[in-house]
């Protein structure tokens, strides 16, 4: 009988910090196979991959992943507690009760953490008011119940995977970990560790990366990056919302308090994303919370198709090892979920478990002219 | 007492047969004033212009032109009844008695033969079948009225103009003439005559036009050429056939019989424009229509937007020599249209009455950085 833990990703590149992670997951949980929920080709902060989901499926299985699911855009793009919700209810539908996560206070009980948090709030919904930042709320509630802040984004995604298997009512062994490397935003990119960000900002102007910090297959990645990015996906946007209804504006999800309004207003000549962010930021609004909201709106995903999208998990296999494939064979008869390892033409229609990936991934396919979705076939790690 | 007599063009661009049509129209009609109804930015065979309104503006002033208004994109990209409607609407607008027209067939009765087709047909309705082509279906009523085809598709519009009178019950002294240069699609390009299909190939190839068919005044401005076209377009319209759902496809002005499906089934990576409308054109429709059919998806004008836009016409003035200002004086009074010399940021505006001009306008303002309509002025001739 095979044990799993779970690991949830974006591997945005794939980096030394990321390789420590499968490492500490497999070793911390005693499991027999590491099964990895990782974003597809869009990423929480509301941007495209920097490589796509097949390039960082590869990557994952290399550094010892032995399963690699998508995390699909209706849920990786996303705040947190949506986010750890969608990536939960797969590894939920893969029967995996285990989840290792880096964090910058790996000493904390998070799962009690979550649970008195829960009868502070007694409706996680309390939670759901976007007057203020939603972390900013959550934190003072942590602030009353703990005594100290926690502001870590990792500390604030591993108290978010604990209340999610409350909410999703699927009992998991949390195995928090210190993580290796520097904090998602620091700019600094040396020899031993470096965040993900300085190591994206380094490889799009093509500087050297050392090899401790990107493994040498990451780089052998560099000359065939994403072609997709806000300077190429901001004429898109730009064109939605000037030939678009605001009714139907309005339809997009997270498109709150007249926030169409704000979006068309600001839209000025010559402007690229940064200066249209920059002009629509206000202190209600997060940037990764308007840069999601901007990408909801080229992709014309609307609240109705993300309520319906979190109530049909889909698990489409993006990659599995030898011993990835015996657990998956173990668990075959308990997965519920539509489990998918060939992408056929009805899954991408309307109403298909796959359609707003596609719809998605379009973007990307009109650059490379190369499928996403349509006929892929897991990629299957050689012993 | 100053008269007018209209004429409804294109300048696309203005070569040394529109100036002929402006004597011409001047000399027949003895009027005061030529009153110019010109398409805007896009022109009836679904694509953009080759110059914009206002460069097109001022070469029709130069050329004898008195008043420019403009004919919107609701009505220049239309077939020629609807086309013809919206120009007649702006004719009567302005109190115009007369219409001036080149024809391939000038001695045609075009008021009486109108007259006769309305007698068969009844109803105006009969002939808006869309399971043949309408101008087959107008072209077999002709037929068996005349004992003749008329095919010519300028002996076609001027059929339409006078068809239109009748229908907006706005009687007016036609002047067919017989037209100076080539067929519309012609390729030839000589010294005495040329179509503007050829010269507007000859211009983006960037190859010499002779100044007997192209002014001076056209030829300065080949280095402006509106850089909006099919091959610019059509990256937009497959993001917008990729994110909308088909039931808002189908919304879209003249999207009949499942022709939604049909265009998003036959988008293929690869694929440029000219190869999209060979993959979607049937014997059922003409590769105008589908080029219109296009336009109004990457505008997303719809049914409803049509509809409003032909029951609410606006004289949107572009330019005027100094008759055109006293003939505009001249009829103030009479004038019961939105009489538009100065476009404010209200115009503009949902429900505002330049609002689908500004959408479509917009794509182009988006290359250029210059405004189409917001605080521009009409164009006026210096004496």
């Amino acid at each position: 009988m095979m044990h799993a833990v779970g690991l949830i990703a974006e591997f945005n590149p794939l980096h030394s910090g990321h390789q420590f992670a499968l490492q500490k997951a497999r070793q911390l949980s005693g499991a027999d196979a590491v099964v990895v929920v990782m974003s597809g080709n869009f990423v929480q902060r509301g941007e495209p991959a920097i490589l796509d989901k097949w390039q960082r499926t590869q990557l994952a299985l290399d550094a010892g992943a032995d399963v690699v699911v998508e995390l699909p855009v209706t849920s990786s793009v996303q705040a947190a507690d949506q986010f750890a919700e969608g990536a939960i209810d797969l590894l939920r539908g893969l029967n995996v009760h285990a989840l290792a996560f880096g964090s910058e206070q790996a000493d904390l009980d998070y799962l009690q953490l979550a649970k008195d948090l829960a009868d502070i709030s007694g409706s996680q919904n309390q939670f759901r008011q976007y007057n203020q930042t939603f972390a900013t709320q959550l934190n003072e509630a942590i602030v009353q119940q703990t005594g100290q802040a926690l502001t870590a984004p990792n500390t604030m995604l591993g108290l978010a995977y604990a209340r999610a298997t409350l909410a999703k009512d699927w009992p998991m062994a949390l195995y928090p970990f210190a993580r290796q490397g520097r904090d998602h935003d620091d700019p600094e990119l040396d020899a031993h560790s470096a965040s993900a960000s300085a190591i994206r900002h380094a490889l799009r102007q093509q500087q050297p990366v050392p090899e401790e910090v990107l493994p040498a297959a990451t780089q052998a990645m560099i000359e065939r990056l994403m072609p997709l990015n806000w300077t190429t996906l901001f004429p898109l946007l730009r064109y939605r919302l000037q030939t678009t209804p605001l009714s139907q504006l309005r339809a997009i999800y997270t498109m709150s308090e007249g926030l169409e309004y704000r979006l068309v207003q600001q839209l000025r000549p010559g402007h690229d994303f940064d200066a249209f962010l920059e002009a629509i930021k206000s202190k209600r609004y997060t940037y990764a919370r308007l840069r999601r909201l901007a990408l909801y709106t080229v992709l014309n995903l609307t609240q109705n198709e993300m309520t319906w999208a979190a109530a049909h998990p889909v698990l489409h296999v993006l990659g599995f090892s030898a011993a990835g494939r015996a657990y998956l064979h173990q668990e075959k008869k308990q997965i519920n979920l539509p489990l998918i390892t060939k992408v056929n033409a009805a899954m991408l229609q309307p109403d298909g478990e796959l359609n707003l990936v596609n719809r998605a991934d379009q973007l990307l396919e009109n650059q490379t002219n190369r499928a996403q979705n349509y006929g892929r076939l897991p990629i299957m790690l050689r012993d």
